[in-house]
């Protein structure tokens, strides 16, 4: 199927040939993966906007109330790393780490004032996100900015999966794991904006531009709210797998 | 002088041949400027980072306690406009529009965890902007970002002046007019935590590159903290100045 945005046919090209895979049979000259530095499948985001509290039973063990309308705060492309890069969190952000396994929407077509109707066709597809998060520098700032913006705390993967291969992005399961634990699985049926209202809501305000990347928020299981709390350590690896489009996996570094 | 910026000197270049000036004599054919769109003398910065609360003075007005260190927040790309562009303000936020008259700072060299000694090495240059917000969207959504990143809720102008004709960023005065009214009228020597300051801080979370704007907060006399409050209407003009560096006006329509 061609759908319309240039960029999301040679994506739909690249993942045919198996191009990306370790294991792929593109032919040609074949490289070790670990001899690459892999790099985020979006380049220079003019904005990451990520979207809190999308989940009700999220926003219930954080203690706070579901939003009323989406809840937009921002993440920086400094924060992002692709699959299989070493988060290297800046020492002066303290040791409340935690994860977020999230479905990111990679816009294709700009998009101002869309209704939630026409939303869907200016996604160019989706990636699997941690929205990696200091809960420290999080709160007491109060503005989440620094919190969810420091150096890699949005790596993003494993590859931008065309909407076209999507069925249905409020289908799919989320599962997060703190090494080999399961410590998040939901779905994205239980968003409380769907993709849809998130991108057309968001439209209103800001004009979305090709490349911008939107985390759609994350669903129940995060560290910080557990009892006792699960925060990341040095040399912990998350991983994020989003049905459908894969695996994002990161090992983090507290230096 | 030579900064050792090249972007720096190319700029330094055009501003002395007042190519940039309606009444430039750089020679050449000359163009009528109300025949051009003027661009915002940035374009596409990896990050706009604000900081929140930086005088005394408004953090009293604004009714909470002044931070104990600098309050990051974002605005992105979308809502940067040119000195003389006009600011359409989207529909969906509604009337309660305010000014914040800011200094603002360009990134012109690559920042990670610089002390505060070295950290205006990495200035390119200083413009002056407005801080357009919404207080609405603001503070019933209690993180900022929708309020303060619509569409031309940044208005930055006229030119980039290199930081070396700049002799102290800390003792620069900043007026902001509403239409001919002045409103604000501060000094950069108020700021909580200098541009030094806030260079240093931020770059121990978040690496700062080359072209990255930072506005380091706005001086008291906003509007929404007046009794009765002075908003901003549909046509009214924001001008801010800031000392040394010019002026960025702009008419506002809420269509």
């Amino acid at each position: 199927t061609e759908s319309g945005h240039p960029a999301a046919d040679v994506l739909r090209e690249a993942l045919g040939t198996g191009a990306w895979r370790a294991d792929g049979d593109a032919g040609g000259a074949t490289v070790p993966v670990g001899d690459l530095e892999l790099l985020a499948p979006v380049a220079n985001p003019s904005k990451i906007l990520c979207v809190g509290l999308n989940y009700l039973d999220h926003a219930d063990e954080s203690g706070v109330q579901a939003p009323a309308k989406p809840l937009l705060f921002a993440k920086f492309p400094n924060a992002l790393r692709a699959d299989g890069a070493v988060v290297e969190v800046p020492k002066d952000i303290s040791g409340e780490l935690d994860y977020e396994g999230e479905l990111a929407v990679v816009i294709g077509r700009r998009a101002s004032h869309v209704g939630r109707d026409e939303a869907l066709d200016h996604v160019l597809g989706y990636v699997a996100a941690n929205d990696l998060s200091a809960r420290d520098a999080q709160f007491s700032d109060g503005q989440w900015l620094r919190g969810k913006s420091a150096d890699g705390f949005c790596p993003v993967g494993p590859v931008v999966v065309p909407a076209e291969d999507v069925a249905d992005p409020q289908a799919l399961r989320i599962v997060t794991r703190l090494n080999d634990q399961v410590v998040q699985d939901g779905s994205t049926a239980e968003m409380i904006f769907s993709v849809a209202e998130i991108i057309s809501y968001a439209s209103h305000y800001m004009t979305l531009e090709p490349g911008d990347l939107i985390l759609t928020g994350t669903p129940p299981g995060v560290g910080f709210a557990r009892k006792p709390p699960l925060l990341v350590q040095n040399g912990d690896v998350v991983t994020v797998t989003v049905e459908g489009i894969g695996s994002v996996a990161n090992r983090v570094l507290v230096v």
